[in-house]
């Protein structure tokens, strides 16, 4: 029995599936999951096509094919369609050709291997995996229960109308993309940021260089400073106060300010867990004492990322089916690969500095310009962009990566395939970047 | 003592001169090097307009800002500004922040350690570095000596003007690239190649692909068909004849039927090698039994790429310097990384399935679609592209790696790493690439 056809669920489901296990998955909402209806897809169909044409203006000789600006309605038209106009009938005939069996209905866990849907008990032979997912965290601010309409990412990333006006509350991935999107179709967004930068959690040229480019679109930024109130007009436009004294008013609202487990109402008390609140599992995804209940995905807090909830469903299947493949590499939970899809992007895997200082590690510093090389002439020429290896002192590995740019989401790998392979540096000198690419930043390392 | 200041000499000379030699690098040219002037560099700028472009009407919402075609005089306005206007001047500071002495002038090898440039004798305290290039092969075609003004890539890569019509003999990366790139700028292109397809040393999937797209583009392709006469009317019009007895006619015709090493006249007699061939060296790039003399870039025929140039150069500098830092890892000479870059683009490293074959390798194949995954609904949307893995049985590592598909050069670097950096696979399955990402193509090694 799985709980919840997100990504994670998916996999897990189709793994087992595929591996000769009757599967039974519940979902109450759509099949796919938030990812794939208001969260990773909607949002890069979002930004996808600014980023496209700002590469084109970038190279003279095709520049000149442009003549116009986005095309607002085109670019929703697009959402719609990878969205599939919010309807999951294209996501059914992958769980069918794996014949796993679709209930749709509210699950929550009702004893041991047992979960109860539709007022009906079943009973799961081998395990339960649980993968409910994430909601948006909406915090106690004084006000904001009292505002119509005011959005999350559920409703910013399939919005059928850009609004004239926008506060976002949160400079974290949501708030940064979803600041970008809107201010490059045609809203003016002010974006409030409560810690003293955006992106907290990233390396400090990577905040900076984005923050810039955010100006520069004519996102206005108010970092520092926390929201203390909201308050509606009659004619629905909202202020934000914050604790400066100063305003933000916008015609909608974003609340961008964390994610929390959807465990509320999922029976996890009947495993002595508290609902409401994320549930820690072992290496295996397994939840300790419980040997037939895996927690998969954003609900184990590990690492909120599709890619992870994926990662994971492969591993807690592989277990389950009696292959045991975890590997404690030291690239999994905070330092995940993770990617903000702005522009320029920002895409990093494993240690920031603060994260490597804080475990302990003494690392050499090596940073590039992404597009200061020959391959730069004709990709992302005259975009900013800095890549920033972490060598570790005494291994000789690399710990950590984090490059901007334009379009460096697919550089990331090898620094994740170098990183998690702890590819000594002394090998990594004869893997020769092919010229003209910008993949010759690595070249940076044998300099 | 450097000659030849293509990218190999430069990199060793500078690498030596970081590091605290007297270095003097010769140079009868432009400094920079055929890449920079009339290869790599100007062929690039030539195609990637068009690869841009291509890329930007895959998507919706930006495809509407596009109303125009092509600006060829800008695109060779932009070429002209990669190639300095044939300038060299601007590679100067380069040599001088080093403190390396350019002398300009033809330099021969005239005895140990001595080469003669301008008339004059100059004995190398330590080492010579003999790194002429290549130059492009012009084979014993019957009239084709009396064709005036027949083009090679030297010609090709930094015409002023693009010909109405052109015949382009040989179908190796300088012919398929330049059959591109002159076929998307306006002229109509017969490419012929002697052998069954293009890119002959490549998969057989890469070439169908890129053969199937050259002709949407409209290039005309003739396999199989080997080149027996060419004549030239009054006109101008060039026209060869095949052995089937069909015929090709073009306004200009591009000579691209592989490389010859520039050894004609540095003389290699001083050390008992036959001008006019290769130069044979080890595993340091140093010329056997003569331990001051090291022949770097095309000119050994190891693997004839810039960036494998400038491997070998840092690989020579190094060991001058007394690191020895050679690796027989498989992933040199014909095995090296490689891109061509047409749209779809083919990159390719290590074995392709005859190569392993050749070698005795027993190898699993492993296939997926290159933008078949989440992260092909927004970069190289509905664009061809396929990625083929080759692992090695007996040691579970991957030893061959070919892709193509839109924008796909900077993916290769991954594979570069797992192939160089021998990576288990038992290890790359925790090797996640971010969602969504075109990079999930690696998933399909852990499905």
């Amino acid at each position: 029995m799985v709980i919840g056809a997100g990504p994670a669920g998916e996999v897990a489901a189709g793994r087992l599936a595929e591996k000769g296990l009757d599967v039974a998955i519940v979902e109450d909402r759509l099949v796919g999951g938030e990812c794939s209806f208001w969260a990773c897809m909607p949002s890069k169909a979002l930004l996808r096509p600014y980023e496209a044409l700002a590469e084109l203006k970038r190279n003279p000789g095709a520049a000149e094919a442009v003549t116009g600006t986005l095309d607002v309605a085109a670019v929703l038209a697009r959402r719609d369609e990878i969205v599939h106009d919010m309807s999951d009938d294209a996501q059914l005939p992958w769980l069918e050709d794996r014949g796993i069996t679709l209930i749709r209905g509210h699950a929550r866990l009702s004893g041991v291997r047992k979960v109860t849907v539709n007022d009906e008990e079943i009973e799961a032979k081998r395990a339960v995996f649980l993968t409910p997912g994430s909601g948006p965290l909406m915090p106690p601010i004084d006000g904001l229960d009292a505002v119509d309409g005011a959005w999350t990412n559920r409703d910013a990333t399939i919005a059928k109308e850009i609004p004239e006006s926008m506060v976002v509350m949160g400079g974290g991935v949501v708030g940064v993309e979803m600041s970008q999107a809107f201010q490059t179709l045609g809203c003016q967004v002010t974006l409030i940021e409560g810690a003293r930068r955006l992106l907290p959690n990233e390396e400090e040229f990577a905040c900076v260089e984005l923050t810039e480019a955010l100006r520069e679109y004519g996102v206005e930024i108010r970092t520092g400073r926390k929201a203390t109130k909201v308050e509606q007009a009659e004619d629905g436009m909202v202020t934000v106060h914050m604790d400066d004294g100063s305003t933000a008013t916008g015609e909608k609202l974003l609340i961008a300010l964390g994610r929390q487990p959807l465990t509320q109402d999922v029976g996890i008390e009947v495993v002595g867990l508290e609902p409401g609140k994320g549930v820690k599992v072992d290496a295996h995804m397994r939840v300790p004492g419980h040997d037939w209940l895996y927690a998969l995905g954003d609900v184990n807090q590990r690492a909120l990322f599709t890619h992870m909830g994926k990662y994971q469903a492969r591993l807690a299947a592989d277990h389950l089916l009696g292959h045991d493949h975890v590997l404690l590499h030291g690239a999994d939970g905070p330092l995940s690969p993770r990617v903000v899809f702005t522009e320029p992007q920002v895409a990093a895997v494993g240690h920031t500095t603060e994260t490597a200082d804080k475990a302990g590690l003494i690392v050499d510093v090596i940073t590039t310009s992404t597009s200061g090389n020959a391959g730069g002439s004709f990709y992302g020429r005259d975009a900013p962009g800095t890549v920033q290896w972490l060598v570790d002192r005494e291994r000789k590995i690399i710990v950590g990566c984090t490059m901007t740019g334009a379009e460096i989401a697919d550089f990331l790998h090898a620094a994740t395939i170098a990183i998690v392979g702890e590819v000594p540096l002394s090998r990594l000198r004869h893997a020769i970047p092919a010229f003209p690419t910008r993949s010759e930043i690595w070249l940076k390392l044998d300099a």
